[in-house]
């Protein structure tokens, strides 16, 4: 029996993170964590429906539930098994779509609503086939893979026929590595220890706590004021000692060649990469920065927009780490097209995560690059904060460093109906005490 | 006494356009050219308001809106004389804002709400000193000029000392350019005779009209069906002769190789350029495409998000013309900066016009960049589409291929108000009665 998508419900969610600083960096200073959520109904009376979310960081959701709004009649009507007939064909209409692209193209607003839509048609995929999303993808073949991206702008670097090959390649042996991941877990860093926002004494508490419990792998801000970062980067060192990695995190706030003075005034402190140095539109500026400070790590990508943007990054040799963040690509199907392209060019990939829902996400996508694209652990690394998974009904699990497998059917990113409602903007308990 | 913002309006404004087909291309084959309308009043009882627009082709239109008003609370109880202060200053905190620019940062429907309130400022301004904009910069001393640029992310291809020194270089000769431009006008090219979805016979009909009515410059629309795009080429060259200007658009139609292919096969019919050939993100391919299609010039713009973008165009060589939109880029400060990064870069600026409104912005901006920064009309040319212009206060004026200077205070974008009124989506008149 086909299965018709009946409803799209779109809920704008807020958490009251800027009280705390949680999340705070050089340019975003008092961030709440936000979703704009939405909710698949289907005619199937099973009971099963799809979430997914974009992620903002406050005022802006609405922006955002209203695009959602804006894509939701392509979406209600049609069937989940024509969509997963054509998933490229299905990710261009959305993409496509003759009057909404001019609000993008593919970038800003629309482009994060496309994300949550699309990412909840996956979820309702996955819950269908009882699998969790990793497990859905790694029972594809190559080509079904290959299905669920648009190479549309990606042929001078990706044809469809090279990604093929690629997936082949990992084919065989995915068995082992689904096993390996089992076992272990896939590996993580650290971010919540060093917001810019928190005092020292906190950083250093801490910074302690994550050593005890095993991680080996920190990320700090930094930003406009050189002595203040070289003032955080000696205590971070100081707490985590010389072996464990750091990365530092700029997020946009330089000019190039402020970056790449910045970055040489605290190449002592041995950073592993410096993240968003610069304007994340800057490809030839990214690019500079790497060949002014090897062999500092360039890294970039939670507000890289689209393929197009990835492609010129690797094509360019611009970065030694693509951090996509699953939200602000269109979904998983565009995911797929950047671990592929990010294959071909041998860069690792680490996802953007932390925010809300986004290490649900990024876990999947990881598993999906280590298992079915890229077959390698080398240099990569999902990044973990320790904030708001009490709100998803299937959270992430780190234990020493490392994510947990997710075996729950879905995307991970379903919230439990009573954190949809209190945290829902503005009419839920939490705001309208405020 | 100071002027203080007390209310900014939006409204929906979508006109029917799809129903002729006019503006009608390779990717956007229905659009209804609409504007997110913005109205600024005041304080000061003068009866003055500011007027701003940002341009869509309809579906989305409401999402910008959202994005307005999501703005409106940095503007609304602010003195217009603390804006123009600190122009440059004005502009960072909308497109910095902490949570809102998650959305951008600088792209898609946050920056195109930023263009409309910015250039609505604008509008407010040039009314109360009563001059048109292109007259209220051209007065402006080149410190002042530079005064309303954000140069954040420019300096390592344009310092703000570079920006007054081209200025400077053009400011004892601007009163002769002035004085020119008021005897001539201002060049300009015709697209309006060559929608993708009009006819044969009106294409024919309309060009003959235009050369009568002594154009010579014609832009005509490509797409992916290799022998239309030949057949259509043939017929517009039959009908405007060897020695007029043929520029062909693409509208983002292909991939960097089909390209290449699609445009040596028009290479007989001598196109001046070809416009969009591509994603507008893809610098990269912008210059591959570039070097293997010279001598045909490569133009692109009306998509590309902001400064960031035009300044890689650039620096990589990918464009022979450079066609920002004054509704795409976050208004008139933005597209100053672009203006100046264009001269130090010697490419010549053609902007992107048309649409709703787009005409009426971008006549000014030319005047501007003759007068005060590029000081030349060398491969120069302001695009115009002879549509829409019946609902403006102060529509543009063309004649025999120029635009005439505009002498209405203001940037010519306020509108009738029965215009607003009827074609108020959806409540106005004209979608009512649908």
């Amino acid at each position: 029996m086909p299965r018709t998508i009946t409803r799209l419900l779109a809920r704008d969610i807020r958490m009251p993170t800027s009280e705390s600083k949680a999340g705070s960096d050089a340019m975003h200073t008092d961030p709440d964590y936000s979703a704009a959520y939405v909710v698949l109904s289907t005619d199937a009376g099973d009971g099963l429906s799809g979430a997914g979310i974009t992620f903002t960081i406050g005022r802006g959701n609405e922006v955002c539930i209203a695009a959602i709004r804006a894509l939701a009649p392509l979406v209600v009507g049609i069937t989940l098994e024509s969509i997963i007939a054509d998933m490229a064909g299905f990710w261009r209409l959305l993409t496509g779509e003759s009057q909404l692209r001019w609000i993008g193209p593919e970038k800003g607003a629309i482009h994060l609503a496309t994300a949550a839509i699309v990412n909840a048609v996956w979820d309702l995929w996955a819950k269908i086939e009882r699998k969790p999303v990793w497990k859905l993808v790694s029972n594809m073949s190559p080509e079904q893979i290959a299905g669920c991206i648009d190479f549309r702008y990606l042929s001078d670097a990706l044809t469809r026929e090279e990604a093929i090959a690629i997936l082949r390649r990992q084919h065989p042996t995915r068995s082992a590595r689904e096993k390996e991941m089992r076992a272990v877990g896939y590996p993580a860093y650290v971010t919540s220890v060093g917001w810019m926002g928190y005092p020292d004494q906190q950083v250093r508490a801490l910074c302690r706590e994550a050593l005890g419990a095993g991680w080996t792998r920190f990320k700090m801000k930094v930003g406009r004021d050189r002595d203040e970062n070289i003032r955080r980067a000696a205590l971070m060192r100081e707490e985590i000692g010389a072996d464990s990695l750091l990365m530092m995190d700029a997020n946009q706030a330089w000019d190039v060649g402020e970056a790449i003075e910045h970055m040489r005034a605290l190449a002592p402190y041995n950073p592993w990469w410096i993240e968003e140095p610069t304007s994340p539109d800057d490809i030839l500026g990214h690019a500079a920065i790497r060949r002014a400070i090897s062999p500092i790590g360039v890294a970039t990508g939670e507000h890289a927009a689209n393929r197009v943007i990835f492609k010129q990054l690797m094509q360019a040799g611009a970065i030694d780490f693509c951090q996509f963040d699953n939200c602000r690509l269109g979904g998983l199907n565009e995911a797929l097209a950047v671990l592929l392209l990010a294959a071909k060019f041998e860069i690792p990939v680490c996802p953007h995560a932390g925010g809300l829902g986004l290490c649900e996400y990024a876990q999947h996508v990881s598993l999906i690059d280590y298992i079915c694209v890229s077959g390698s652990l080398e240099r990569r690394s999902v990044e973990f904060a320790d904030h708001l998974h009490e709100h998803f009904l299937s959270p992430i699990k780190a234990r020493r460093g490392r994510y947990l497998v997710p075996e729950d059917p879905g995307f991970s990113i379903e919230m439990h109906p009573h954190s949809l409602d209190r945290y829902e903007y503005p009419h839920g308990a939490n705001w309208r005490a405020k």
